[in-house]
């Protein structure tokens, strides 16, 4: 039994909490109208089912999802020795974080009469929450065991919706895409936590920090499939109709507008003039991250194109230049780079969301004014209004992310999670069977097995 | 010339099959109300097309067909010389067995003025039945060629159509993700097949009968897949509205469930507390099997979880525990162990369905009842006769398999088709023109040649 | 600063071009009705949104993107030491070309008061477009640098958009599926660019120009995606209801058939009766490029059929036969054998949508003429001439991109896009930071420190 060892503790920890879900699920989980056998056809008549949500939001769910599992886990396999936890934890981490996160957005959203009500729109839900907690993984990734992890996501996705439900009831605030609940959120709350969890001695395991040639072809996978299903992802929820329609056009801008940018940038900042692959895989993305906010809105194709476009600036700049001074001087370890594509332009998203709102009008959304700003088109809010509770709610999202964020620290901190030695980082033989590498020459050795056994006296 | 050689078997096969096929396509196959342009204007007439079951289904059919050919293709390229043929032979056998399913299924789901008539329905349920064969090609993984494989199909196609025939027709049972018609009549059906082709050298090959690190990531892809479009898979082909939209959604809650159980049940069961892929990639997937009877019944989110749960337990369990005795035991050579993933969840599957059958009430249903549980609704059966007749469906399947496959087998063992010897299985030079790999310093080396004038002699 | 360093050359072509869009973005395009606020609602008044071309064609549009961006990026990673660049420059060319084709569309489609309206339909369009760079950029892969590819993109967007507006508008061409504007054209048009640029001394990098085993798994990648959303592809932007709905399955079953063909072939073919990985990445595809013009008519399912079928017979011809004849003979270094995917399935399916427009009447289609055949049934032409002016359509297409491609090759001939040497086609390591491969052992080498230098400074 090593210290690092997974058979009681994994175990236990899935098994308790999936079954404390099923429980609380039995007692408080029903289904909704749109889902209810009896209700649907109450609602609806003879009519046609095409009017059920599910046909306005499962195509987008669907991208959503593939985003959470194929996205995230994939964009994550750069590494050259963890692809099994970058593909395989992102898995683990995200079916526990959307079944307590549709709990939680259930007990926060309101309940109807005691009831959580569940249908495409919880889902989506409780996928975004997901992706809040898997950015957090980004910054802790190759330094933390799966129970920790965990834990981790209990404690992130109560918070999200904490945090969601001041940004979206008190606050009034619009954030369809998540700049702030989901990209700022999840990446301060795991650079907070990275903070806590500060390894001195991690250069031991700096050889393995790093990527190999078909590492970085895997992560191109996740890369890719999350810019082109982003469009999906920001309007999944926004409402029917233009909206959706409108939401996935401006991001689809954005995107693009944002990938010319962080080729242009990635060669004039890299040695040599040559294209640098984490620029490639993380800073294309952040075109999508910083109309997460202002996306449904009346933004116009070119506005989405000039946010994407100084989101890609942004980042590859920050991936150059603020990753090292990060890791140097404030001592933050952010394995992905997570402050730069989900960091900085999470904080631009929000600002350009509150701009956005400050100056809308009447005349411009006419009468999808109140899909877009219920509070403006019922009298309670007037734009430059609405524009500040945006701003106070990047405010509230900054303060939760780094406050929760230490607090969840110092729990990962103690010392029963199994967590690796600093001299086992980024290695997935800590935790996985791992099978040997084919050699050149058409015999097989498995290389692992004599170092599974250091791996396993040397660990913590 | 050599006896694995497919110049001529290959050609013959594919060339005479696909000829046969046009020519039947050609007399019996036509366009339905919904694609054929005079008749859906005709019934449409200035109306809105929005009605067309295109929009009903195509986007969850092509979430099927990309399970059909990334999901199963990829999660059975974790072998590690057996990528080509997995993610190949796939393709092939799943590109024939589309076409004659649409035959079969035509046949007996009724035709029209001695007329088949084809529609995005169609299509789902040609690329379900194509799935059964798939998990009947998991079984034999590795030891069969390719015209083998495409006879398989032929025979298993057909089985299945008459299977599913009895099932939904005359027993009148309930079966929309295929628990019983996919998933345990391929499982059974590809083990009996396996039984009969059984190896008594075949650890020959051992030393091919496994994954390399680089494998099990591209068979991470099939796996993930399969797993996030599985409500797709479920609801396909529910009925419109709160039918598909439930069983979505339960099917949702049961992948959720069913991969932390298979998280906890690895780390328990394996060596060291570590986690085992073989788990990962399989076990986690059969919640989705286990809800594909009742994923449309009300079978509540909480009800999905605990079968996900059980499921995943029984799975990695299966793996652990059966699977060597099967082998040495039954002389069952289960390349993929389809018994662990489809076998054992499809019955739980049955089961599960069967029962929640039982104790379908109007109460519950509400006027919904007539398009879950159509008998049910006009009174030809109560509930518990439902209930009995969709265990009863299970009987007929487990024994139509059983025996179709003995049969299928027989076949498959004549001399003819070209099979690799026992110390070539898992091995794609056999039947693929193979590049060298690359080696590290940047050099390359074929390595194949030789390997492959040695494979061609020695095949039987 | 070495000869093929991008440290100036890409940021300038990227920001220059990348403000140059978003000025005219800024200027002329608009929120078409469905998309903009005021208009949609006022459109629909209290009305559901569900009559939003969102709903119609948003899942296609997806489709067509994945196809693009993963289809297209990876197909193309078969190279074993150019995985980078092909799915790297395919995003990046991609990003460009959708933006730019946005507006030569919108310009040559109708501007409306001045403006460009943009919405699914436009997104689609452009994608398409998109596609049509994408197979010039497989002629010419390997041999170019990235602003090189960029140079391409901007001229060949603007004659793609030229062609396809003399095909639609004056001719009155049908095309939905672009077997002559996107596949015809992008084919003929690249290999036309191959052949200005062809390299004599090309065979000093023959060493790389050939695949690995794990590199032509990525590229099945981008087959399988290519081959499951092809269906989507031909249907994204024909007319709602049977004319999607139709065209999708027709060509569901020209690919089944198609990939048949190819297998069968390729062992024909083949050495030792084995099969080959470049036919079965590429030829499986030409069913699709086939029904690319008659998929919305009523072809038949069982002569979907037989197109593909015909379609995967020539492609593995060319590409076993014909592809040495177009190097030796004329100087055309195709390195993805677009001609045998795109050029010739093309024309195939040019030949077929001729011949099965001159065939169209009033007695097949009824109201539905109006949708497939708008002239037809308008009385300005008959059934003949509208064959004739498919013809012509093919003609035209082959000549603008056969001399487009010329002047496009002189104009990417100028010595100042930093062109890789001979010696170094085919190579990452020329425009990219590439990391070392690990070693069996578990030890890792970074083996292009000392090639990179090599590289840099033998670069022309």
């Amino acid at each position: 039994m090593t210290e690092t060892s997974m058979k009681i503790r994994l175990p236990v920890a899935c098994f308790v909490m999936e079954i404390i879900l099923i429980i609380i699920f039995g007692v408080l989980v029903e289904y909704n109208e749109e889902t209810d056998a009896r209700l649907w056809h109450k609602a609806v008549g003879n009519g046609s089912s095409i009017e059920n949500d599910f046909y306005f939001r499962y195509p987008s769910f669907q991208d959503v999802h593939v985003m959470i599992f194929v996205g995230f886990g994939f964009l994550m396999t750069f590494l050259k020795r963890y692809g099994f936890s970058s593909v395989g934890f992102n898995f683990l981490i995200a079916a526990l974080a959307l079944q307590w996160a549709t709990l939680m957005q259930g007990f926060f959203h309101g309940m109807h009469n005691g009831k959580i009500h569940v249908g495409v729109e919880s889902m989506i839900n409780a996928d975004f929450c997901t992706g809040a907690v898997l950015i957090s993984f980004g910054a802790v990734l190759g330094k933390t065991s799966p129970v920790q992890l965990l834990v981790m996501a209990i404690l992130e996705v109560t918070l999200f919706a904490v945090n969601e439900f001041i940004l979206l009831g008190p606050l009034g605030a619009k954030d369809a895409g998540g700049s702030m609940t989901i990209h700022t959120f999840g990446a301060y709350f795991g650079l907070s936590v990275a903070r806590v969890l500060y390894r001195p001695t991690l250069e031991k395991s700096k050889d393995k920090n790093g990527s190999v040639y078909h590492s970085d072809l895997f992560a191109m996978i996740g890369t890719i499939y999350l810019w082109m299903f982003w469009p999906s992802f920001n309007s999944a929820i926004t409402a029917h109709g233009d909206d959706q329609h409108r939401t996935a056009m401006n991001t689809y801008y954005s995107l693009a507008a944002c990938t010319l940018a962080t080729y242009g940038m990635s060669a004039m900042v890299c040695h040599e003039g040559k294209l640098d692959m984490v620029h490639i895989q993380n800073a294309a993305l952040a075109g999508g991250v910083a109309v997460g906010t202002a996306g449904e809105m009346m933004l116009t194709p070119y506005g989405s194109m000039i946010v994407g476009f100084l989101a890609g600036i942004i980042s590859v700049l920050g991936f150059r230049f603020l990753s090292p001074i990060l890791e140097s001087k404030l001592k933050i370890q952010d394995t992905c780079g997570v402050h730069n594509l989900h960091g900085m332009p999470g904080v631009l998203g929000a600002i350009v969301g509150a701009v956005t709102a400050s100056v809308a009008s009447r005349e411009v959304y006419g009468d999808g004014l109140a899909d877009v700003f219920p509070l403006i088109a019922d009298g309670t809010h007037n734009a430059s209004t609405q524009g500040v509770f945006q701003a106070v709610s990047l405010a509230v999202t900054l303060g939760m992310a780094l406050l929760g964020g230490v607090i969840t620290g110092f729990i990962l901190k103690l010392p029963i999670y199994g967590a690796p030695a600093d001299t086992h980082c980024y290695e997935d033989a800590v935790y996985w069977e791992v099978p040997g590498e084919e050699e050149s020459h058409g015999e097989l050795v498995t290389v692992n097995t004599g170092e599974a056994d250091k791996l396993n006296s040397g660990a913590i």
